[in-house]
């Protein structure tokens, strides 16, 4: 059979849904009414209560689901919410684990670490809280920024390609006056660097922008919006039509760009293992982690990513949860290169993550909560969000020290069986 | 100067960094004892307190964090969270918004959904909110579940290309009795599929497991590492080396390969606008989406997206995070295809995501507060895993057609600049 | 400045261009007349000369041109030419070197080969040379051809995901039915796997085929149009608009695709190089090469290739377009997978190339140089297409294995100085 | 069965390989000696006989092959070639057929051209030639180079990250000195920027030059060498390695960098082909036009392109073959972005090409007929590169009209089948 077994296998589940009667008429829209559903912009304990009664009205609230997400200690706090979510029902509650201590010898993070993760993955925790052992015991991670820019990238477009090329040459003669625009707008935000990228008619200006110490998302397409008006304003050669984001920022998306040119914050990580700590911590060795990191740089490469790393995502969605960061931003944080190699001295393990997006002001950071866990930390004030910069990729290194080791050894699978089925 | 300038300001930044006194030493390992922590596998109301206490000794435990964290409903349910954490010491609460009623005419859902969404971003459930109502006015969206299958990606390493070559052709006829024994592990996946990789001596064996309602991660490592175990021990070509995962399944990652085959369930998901939805509620116009749809596709493709669209994570980080989904999978789940064109009856506009990882059982599914979230879109038992992936491909359309909208008319930074900065 | 400075620069040079008289008129299109040119699609002695004339009469036949291109060896025999091109003019002269002998040790290529090269690029033979003694003197190349399939993939778009859906599950129905019809068009073609993608209502079919001797091309299209004919009359679910080629095949261009299942021919080389012949014939060690190897690797990555490799493309464009091949083709061939790594004997070397097209019929193979040149291989009848794509592998690592000696050991420069410059 | 098809076929014709008799042997490495093969590294007449006659000693050289690519014609003008070859045995000879006339309305570019294309792919020329006339009735095709900067990376190895950030920070600080260094060794060629990237402690410089009218590429890698040696001399942190390039540059190679950057030239051009063009020149419509182009760049996202486009490798290696460029270059400058869209006055259709590598001096333009077949365009001088890369991304739009309206109308198939197989 030259179709592929499992589109067969799918094609069986389906194949009498596709002919079911009615079937035809489910799969089309529906101009029965709906009920209506009224939202609640700010949080209150009035109005999440309101929110369950219409859900219950409409018999979608069930069993003791309300109780539980709408906790009187939620309901006590709600306004605390408001300037985060709308519609608010309660609160979900992710269990928080500890990995640490982590010795980081940083540019800017300097100290002995203990890190919140927030996860629902058995292992997960257990596994980095090897891998920092490790790193500590091998006298700590060195780390450093590298590079540092949060872009946005607005979009105009022309008539011609004769006037997106009279645009550019505007925006780059006026730049000092449109960096003031958009500067204008924040305290702490700096517009670093814009390039022009031309296709045809279309000019993207790519703007990169320092933030302080928040992770400045909102913060750059502000100023941003701000850069665009004066440009729009005053430039003679009127673009059709413009917007404040092109969609090739890569905000919230792996791309190349990110991966090439970095977004938010660019860190490098590293730790020399001994032999001996590989042996007595990790319960391996070198040679074996070498022979599995071989395989698994083939397979990143064979298999397409963008860079060559194992699970990045689970050390940055755990933490960015725990710590109030933005969830969504790990599918472009989770990009990076993971090397490992033969040193005099032991075994050489590094990440580079060029697109971490952390903050400690900002986003969900004032949150009850995610202020406690990243208290842990003692990360506050100016060069902070480096230093939680630095922190994240260390963490991240733990992970893939810990996967390699495991895989090489042979005890991935059982790790997993043992911490996420036996309890 | 042809050095760009934000590498001028970074090391105007960290400049002084490099060569202040003892910074050397500083990134240097530092073999200072570190504090002992003692871990705790499972959780319990004494664990927690412990691990607190010793986060204290070491200076850690600042100001209210525990009291916040480790709350008393928290304690009190401490042993629920034992099989999805290790050194538990509290929880994180993330708030809960709620989206609907969002209409899904389905091959396998079919209603009216009221979606929970954990975000801590501003905007956000609004946005999707938005999305929602259009979608639900227009009759609803069609969904579809369109592949299906979770990847491990095992590999075998041989002293040279023949012996991979008889490696490969013994696993080919040897097929039927591997399947059993990886099926033996299982009571709900099955293989559908095995496809042998080569590169020179070494092999991947692309396996593709259906896992029931599960998202279904162990479940596959587990199956995999069965299967493994019996070519090893039966096959006359002998590996070197072999690895239950050769990181090429693109786990939490966005890959190549994950983008083309899909892993998890791949879910296409559309609806028509008619022009007066689009004036009336996402005030705009079909032309005005369309224009700016082209520009995003543009800006897509020029920055290097794995696919083409605009901000899934944001939908799947929230929604994975509410219903006990692992948000790692974010990483991985976060790419796809977002479409929109004109027809006769209005808008049409499309999303597919071959990446979708969720699950009805497993994970963090059970735990108190993510099963009250989920309980609110009444989605259980056969067939209820894919249902929930065809919800939450629905989800991410909304939110496309929120931002297009948005984008087109120019309020995407007045949106944000009001949800979060004026409350 | 914080506009990069080469946008700069190039602001400078155009900006005159930008605003100069009659700039503007001149890039908007012009309705002038334009001269007729009546092409010639057979190509005979009087054909060329008229073309020549009818260049003459435009001012287009500078100097010799017209003598050096259509000299009388190729008036002689321009009929030859006809099947291969339309408007013929003339031949250009591509100079061919020779490297060898190549000892190929394969599954289908087995000798010491003496290789065609056609190229303009000074020092690229030398160095193919070069990699080739030190691959012979190590016992010669192991190679095999690991897959094989080129594909077509025609498109559908229907009115909506249900009837893309029911057209899928029809096609795979009927499947032996529509490989008949396929398969009827070609003596040598056979549709060997059949994969249904599907995005929302457009439905691409990856057809795979082994093409027998020819690299096939244009008999793959010619089989597709057939089952495409045959399942647009005979499927109950009519397709609004098909075609034969939805631009997902990765036909001349690279992919991800092409990258990750292969299109045409997938191969395999290797050979272990002895420390001695490193060091006598390369001219540096192993753990040179080694250390060079891995930033060439993490070069590769962060500059996302697809795949990670030096130069293949060198060796095939000079190997296409000495035998005949189709050049265009070396923008999907030169991909694939350069490994160098420690073994006890020595250095091993792979390439793994996912893309070769190569035929020893069809094409430009019958003409008379491509064929004198590709009768140095001695490669014609069953099989030799296989062993031809062989060779090709065993070619592209010569060129890997001589430029990572070279830049390990700081030959580069001076080897292309001194090859290109003082002759 | 769950094993793919075509892994099945594969495997029955190549099973009896693998165990054939002595095939384990055979591809084993054979230490049997090998015929010794004196190179020749200048041209001359009686140096292609001589290898002729060692060819014909081995056995290799077949039938009447020595007089047809060593033809009186070659051998009577060998030491043309000696800079351009080694090891010379003769020329291949590659038909060329003229398109025009095209008119272009560039930047650079400003008159109605003829161009030469060497291919063997029957239906080539022709289609080109349709594209030429449809955008040469419409005005003509407006053209503009958009950035301009051929790259070279070199790579320096460092012993931890702090020295890797100061080398860098040197480097900036010596920027001055460092260009001039590089730019003493040409007379042409300008480093216009300079961007470190690093990855912890190895060090990648991307080095962007402009190469006046050569395509540039050993200028630059000559000029980076010097660069890199006084670097190297002059600051006090030393590496433990450099290399001249770090395999970062993507010369010839499709990569994430050149497709977002650009390496070369970038290019835009476009044309609106008025509906009557579409329809007497293409025969097909622009709706026709318009649908083909939604499903073609669906499947160029689907299968993971870099960019979107359709057969630019057909231009480009037929364009650089006639005219004496790198062809090795198809490899990374086939890759764009070709948009269409509706326009009030008709489809307007454009092509970005941001690696286009032509000059006017070097490589192979100076040989007989390359030069005589670029003779025809008459680019030469001040300017003329620029020219040249305005006119090649004009050929390949044409191209693409071509194709899209082919498949559009459904032609495609049936003009292969005529072009290819009638004659």
């Amino acid at each position: 059979m030259i179709v592929p077994n499992h589109v067969l296998e799918m094609l069986k589940r389906v194949r009498a849904l596709y002919y079911q009667d009615g079937r035809e008429t489910r799969m089309l829209p529906d101009d029965a009414a709906h009920s209506p559903f009224r939202g609640a912009q700010s949080a209150s304990a009035a109005s999440i209560t309101g929110l369950w009664e219409a859900l219950r009205n409409q018999g979608k609230a069930r069993g003791r689901s309300q109780s539980i997400l709408a906790d009187p200690e939620t309901l006590a706090n709600a306004e605390t919410y408001s300037g985060n979510i709308e519609n608010m029902i309660g609160t979900v509650k992710v269990p928080v684990g500890v990995v640490g201590p982590l010795r980081v010898r940083g540019l800017h993070a300097d100290g002995d670490f203990h890190l919140p993760l927030a996860t629902t993955e058995a292992a997960l925790v257990a596994s980095y809280g090897r891998g920092a052992l490790a790193a500590t015991r091998s006298g700590g991670i060195s780390t450093a920024v590298l590079y540092e820019g949060v872009l946005r990238s607005p979009a105009f477009v022309f008539d011609s390609l004769l006037n997106a090329g009279r645009f550019v040459d505007w925006v780059v003669t006026q730049v000092d006056d449109l960096r003031a625009a958009a500067e204008a707008t924040t305290a702490h935000g700096r517009l670093v660097s814009l390039e022009p990228i031309i296709d045809n008619n279309v000019v993207f200006l790519l703007c990169r922008f320092t933030t302080g110490e928040a992770a400045g998302q909102n913060m750059v397409t502000i100023a941003t919006d701000a850069l665009c008006r004066k440009a729009v304003d005053d430039c003679p050669a009127k673009p059709l039509r413009w917007y404040v984001e092109g969609n090739f920022s890569g905000d919230k998306k792996a791309t190349s760009l990110g991966t090439l040119t970095g977004r938010g914050r660019k860190v490098s990580a590293s730790v020399t293992l001994p032999e001996q700590v590989v042996q007595k911590v990790l319960r391996t060795d070198i040679d074996a982690m070498l022979d599995y990191g071989r395989v698994a740089g083939l397979g990143a490469l064979l298999s397409g990513q963008f860079g060559a790393q194992a699970h990045y995502a689970n050390a940055l969605a755990a933490f960015y949860i725990a710590t109030g960061q933005d969830a969504a931003c790990v599918a472009e944080s989770a990009v990076g290169f993971t090397r490992i190699e033969r040193r005099e001295d032991g075994l050489f393990c590094s990440v580079t993550l060029p697109n971490i997006l952390v903050g400690t002001v900002g986003g969900g950071t004032a949150l009850p909560s995610q202020r406690a866990a990243r208290s842990l930390l003692g990360l506050e004030g100016p060069g902070s969000a480096a230093a939680l910069a630095e922190v994240t990729a260390a963490l991240c290194l733990c992970g893939e020290i810990s996967i390699v080791a495991a895989m090489s050894a042979g005890h991935f699978t059982s790790a997993h069986r043992k911490l996420a089925r036996t309890r």
